[in-house]
Parts: C-alpha cells; structure tokens; sequence
C-alpha cells in the first residue's frame, strides 16, 4: 500500500493525523505541516503546530490544552514572570528543553527538517512529519489594527482584530522541505486536515510547486468548519471578516481548484448537494473528534472515502 | 557608616558575600563579580560567578552543588538529554527561567549591570551585587592540551589539562561597570574573597582602573588556600602547575602590591610571619566556611580586622 499524505496545521491537524496514523499500517503516513506560524520567542525558535503534531503522535500532547505537554511543569516560566519577564506565551518545562536543543541544531545551520526527523525518531514517531518547508515562511495577518505577526494576533491579542487578509512572506523564493513533492507524488492520496484553511493550509499550498503537486492526485479536505463553526481557532470569524458566510461549503469553495472529495459534519448534511453541485465529491459523517475513538472512527471512513475515489 | 566592597568569584566569593550581607548593615556591601567565566551556551547567556553570588545572597542557593538552585527540577535538561543535546552544564529548570529573561534582555541591548540590579531588586537583595563590567571579558585557560575557553576547561574537562597562563581576552579595553570604581572609591575598606585568584579575581583586577582603585584603599583579602589545598577549585592545582608551591603566602605574595592585611588559616598560623615580612598585616582565625554561622563569624572577625587597619 502506497503512503498517505496529510496536510496539517496545529490541534485539528494534530488530531486527524493521529487517527490515520492508528489506523495506518506504520509508516504509512507523511504529515506536511504548517510552519507559518512558527517565530522566535525568548530566543527560542518555536514551531507550534510541528510541536503539536509531534507531540500527539508521541502520545505526549496536552489534550486539555491543544498545546505543550501533558504533566508538563512551569518552573522556569515561573520565574520569567517573577523577574517580569514574558510570560504571555506559556511555554512548560519539557518544552522549553525541546525548544533548546531545537534552536541550538537550528544555530548550527541544520535544516529543521532533518532536525524533526531526529527528534522524531527518537521520540519514536513511526509516521514522517515534514515541515513545509527549511526556509522561514512567517505569517503575517492584516487587520483592522495593522499587520501583525501571526502569534502576536494568535496568543497575545487573543484573535480579536478583524482580519483584512493574509501574506506569507519570503512564499516566493520559498522551497518545499525535501520529501514534501516527493511524498505528494507517491502517495496514495492527499487529505487536508481540518484545519484553518486560511493560516494552517493555504500556507502550505502557497509554497512553489505544492499545489501543483497535490492537484496531480486525488485530494480529500475534512471541513473544520461545523454548523457554521469551528470546533478550535479563528477560521469561522476569519471568513466571516473577510465577507464569506462560514460554513463547510465556504471551505469547499475555498479548496474548489483542488478537492476531489469533500468530508463534511452530519449537521452539515443539506450543504452535500450544494458541494456535489462544484463537482466535489460529499462524504458525510461525524467529523467531531472528541476523543481518540473518535480520531480513529473518522480517519477510518476517510481512508475508505479516499481508497474509492482513487479506483474512481 | 561607609559601605565594605568585595571582590568576588563564585562559591568562596557568594558565601563571604552572604557572611558580610549578614553582619553589615542593610545595603552596606557592594560585591564586584567576575563574569569571566560567562558564556552562551543553548543560547542562553550564562554568568555562573554572578548567578551563584545572587542566589546565595538570596538564600535560595544550592549549597551542595555550589551552583544553581536548592529545590530546582530538571524537566528541560532531561529532554534536551533525550534528544541527545549538550547535557553537560548542568542548568535546572527555574536557573533556566532565569537564564532565558536575562539573555532575552541582553538582546535587546540592555547593559549586564543594570539587568542584575533590576533582578536584585525583584529577588530583594539589600547588597549591590554588580558584574566587573558590561562589555564581555572571556577568561582563556591555556593547558598542555591548547587554550580553552574557561568553562570547557573547568566543567566539560574538570580542570584536568595542566594550566600554563591565562588571557582575559578584550581586557584592555574593556570598561568598569557603572558602580565598580564608584562604590571603590568611597568604600570603608575592600574585601578580597576568598576566591581563585587567576581566574577570579585577576580578571577584576585586571580591568583598567580598577587596580588603581583598590590600590588606594585599605585591602585585605581572605587566603582560598588551607594548608596548601583549596577548599573548593583548581587553584592550588594552577599554582602548582605554574611553579609556585600552593600556599596562603603564595596568595599573599599574589597581591602584594594591593594588599593591607591578609586573612589566614589558624592551619597556616606558621606562615604569619612571613607575610608580616611582605609587609602586610597578618590575621590569623578559621577561615573554613563551613556553615553560615562560620561565614558570619569570619565576616565579623574580617570587620573588625579592616576597621582596625583603616584607622592605623
């Protein structure tokens, strides 16, 4: 059987990727991720949805939280905050040595992808996981209150600002990460997480060739928009600031040039003509992953929905 | 009354500092620290003589490493274990809090001096702890194994190589940090602690102007050398390796162009004469601090001693 590959930003991406992963012979999966979010804080060089990525397929990810670790301790960040320092970002222990080491190998010139793959390895994460890309990509979000960078929208302004659109600088002389063309090319089929479409996904297909690449194979997007909400993130009232009614179809719409299905909530049901009516293929199902049965129940149908639109 | 200054290192330099906080009136000490052996290491800077003067003037030192914080935890060092990073400098997790807003500070531009006051202030340290100067001043150890940057000589190789010399490199034109030759000037007295005199005290001294300084004063320092051995340190072993037979009086004859009195070990009683020869006033009394009781009982003696030696 041939991979699958999973486009990805943070706790949807993370979340979906884990469900396929357990239901995947071992590695079987390649997770591409987002880095447009990633920046540097306290001169660390932190990746958030790598991280969440990486630390839901160890097994070590904070479910409570969508980020960190699970049992992870504030020590160090406790003491930033008594000297008044930053304490806005909350990073734990464990963390903050993964960032470290992480910063430290970045320093010394190594790419970030082969320094997830060792991290990975060690960490015993049978799937691959591939940043987007080696080269830095910020995400930069235009709002009412000027273009901030995307955490300081994200953490420090709590998404508040409207949002006017989007730019991921330097996306131009950007290269993909090696083994993200290749994986696409190989692979089985592509599934986009549900993930925001606007910061988590759109980054990734902005780099040369990816999208290309992934409109060559059969693409299914699983829609993060539920009821005309989203389960975690901005991406409902992003569309709706941009003057787009948010729902699954909006994200159909969204991804139009590129699905070959589409994988929308039962409570989003009466959309499923409407996405048949763009020539996308509807799936509909229980799309909430609650819980890692959840996780599994999903990625399940979804490698039966994928597997027959390839014979198709 | 005028304030007491001291010069200092690391464990010998924090424990005769806490003794002398103790004993002196609140804000009544000034200790000038070595920051010769600070380096960048994970990114972070690290100034290992300051750190452990701060920490032990605020009671929250480890007392039996010598270093870093009683109660830390290592969660961040652990990781960056797993993930095969440089484990070797031992760094606990709030030492790391610590370590990450300082170095995020100094990026930003902010003097080393003023940073350490802020941090005195908020860790409510009565004494001006202040670092010999704001520009950085490595200690170079050359050994029969090439020069080495002093904390690959003292923790990576444990002070095994045999030492030939030393640089402080950038010592010329380095400057005194705003306070050293100020607080100097209108001290009562200067304490030399007992610290290693080559890599502790040299580079303080070594600094333009701030010999000049202390040399007009009244000086008496504290010998780090009992019965020919340190109680903590490769000095002994670096006086041996130069050619000097390590010995209180082989201190002495160290500072002979400084000093006014002299401080030994009831173990070197013999040896009183012969500084009285150099010219300088011998005080013989333990000088072994062991517990805090000994450290105030030694700051008291020391007082007294220096009190004296001002009005003669």
């Amino acid at each position: 059987m041939k991979s699958i590959v999973a486009l990805a930003g943070g706790v949807g991406g993370a979340r979906m990727s884990d469900g396929l992963a357990e239901v995947l012979p071992p590695g079987k999966l390649t997770v591409i991720v987002n880095t447009g979010d990633d920046f540097e804080h306290l001169g660390l060089n932190i990746c958030p949805d790598l991280d969440t990525v990486c630390y839901t397929l160890a097994g070590l990810a904070n479910s409570q939280l969508g980020w960190g670790r699970e049992g992870d301790t504030w020590e160090a960040l406790s003491t930033i905050g008594k000297l008044g320092g930053p304490s806005w970002f909350r990073l734990g222990d464990r963390d903050i040595g993964w960032h470290l080491e992480r910063s430290r190998r970045l320093r010394r010139g190594q790419p970030l992808s082969r320094i997830m793959r060792d991290f990975c390895d060690i960490f015993e994460i049978a799937s691959s996981v591939i940043p987007m890309s080696d080269d830095p990509l910020p995400t930069w979000v235009d709002t009412d209150q000027g273009e901030l960078a995307f955490q300081e929208y994200f953490v420090k302004r709590q998404c508040h600002p409207r949002v006017k659109g989007f730019r991921f600088e330097g996306v131009e002389r950007a290269k993909p990460a090696p083994g993200v063309l290749e994986s696409i090319h190989t692979s089985e089929f592509v599934v986009i997480c549900p993930s925001n479409p606007w910061v988590s996904i759109d980054p990734i297909l902005s780099i040369p060739g990816v999208r290309q690449a992934v409109r060559e194979k059969v693409v299914i997007a699983v829609s993060p928009i539920i009821g005309g909400k989203t389960v975690k993130g901005p991406a409902a009232k992003m569309y709706a600031e941009l003057g787009i009614q948010p729902s699954a179809l909006a994200v159909a719409h969204h991804y139009d040039d590129i699905l070959t299905g589409f994988v929308i909530d039962r409570e989003d049901e009466n959309q499923a003509s409407a996405v048949s009516d763009l020539g996308i293929e509807p799936y509909v199902c229980n799309t909430w992953m609650k819980t890692r049965r959840d996780r599994q129940e999903l990625a399940k149908q979804l490698i039966e929905f994928g597997s027959k639109l390839v014979i198709q």
